[in-house]
């Protein structure tokens, strides 16, 4: 058993702009030395998050869809009102829901992702930043 | 330390269909030679998810009248438009929020659930279809 | 590699009262004897939650504010209407879009949280409750 850490940073848009990341988590994988464990991916900021879709353009769309319709951009959110400047209190809410940890287990090397899923960053700031994640292997 | 992979098939009805596997997963821990560590639950489709209820019918009749409120059917999901002959935009939706792993630790080859903490898959796609599980075992 | 699992008792007030325990999972780091790994919070309760936000108060009355908008009080939710006495089914609800777990990696015994990022419990209950929680080290 062993313990592998990485490091990710992506250039990131905001405004639910999603990346994908599933690529290079597979290359991580076949490039070390653990047979089978469990990959975590962790988003290291609180306005963003890690999560699974069918990646296509329409689920794209209507992922941004859904979170402008559930949690609006408002500056009447407390987190802007209380700290003068502030405009995310929406970006913030979103990554609370979202979440930005994701654990997914490997065997073989091969991430045990179904045909569908891959693995991707959404942005929900209001103006682009450079982001950090932890991709860490744990396995044998 | 090692590492166990498990694989579960679950036939599920779609519609927000609920399956519990409580009792499979601590069969697993039961039968297996590791007395502590995490189980990773991880579901390989991205219309389905895993969590965690009190399961008595009430909350699974509450659980499905908030997915139909939050997120309904609705043949103007870009998902459905982009993509002939595809119905189950708010499927994926309601997926990519619910999530797809779940993580849980175990001592004395036992789970640390709560008194009224149940392990269900739920599907979200609009036909009864055959579903895959992952579950990992890490410990020691 | 190894496994510690450690308990967490905290004394919560339900209506999302929010309780941060960065400080405590830093500690159990810093004083155990394992350098890098994964640590999961594991909520032992249906009907609270653990998740990351920037702890600010603005951000905690706005969280307050989405789970009462989202998943009001209502006596009609069949989890109360079809169990005498209960009148907590928003509580299940929120708790089950919300979560019980969380994994967070550590590198030389430090957490890689971000800047911003706190590490909390809500409890979502309609009444005071002593809550348990699950601290799970693995690593090496």
């Amino acid at each position: 058993m062993a313990v592998h850490t990485h490091q990710l940073s992506l250039h990131m848009q905001g405004d639910c702009h999603i990346e994908n990341m599933t690529t290079h988590i597979r290359r991580l994988l076949e490039q070390g030395d653990l047979e089978a464990g469990i990959v975590t991916i962790f988003v290291k900021h609180t306005t963003a998050s890690v999560f699974i879709i069918e990646d296509e353009p329409g689920l794209r769309a209507d992922t941004k869809t859904v979170w402008e319709r559930f949690l609006p951009a408002d500056p009447t959110w407390q987190h802007n009102t209380r700290n003068p400047g502030e405009d995310n209190g929406h970006s913030h809410l979103r990554g609370q829901f979202q979440g930005q940890s994701l654990t997914i287990p490997f065997v073989e090397r091969q991430l045990t992702l179904g045909t569908w899923q891959e693995i991707v960053m959404i942005d929900f700031d209001t103006r682009a930043r450079q982001r950090e994640l932890i991709i860490q292997i744990i396995g044998e």
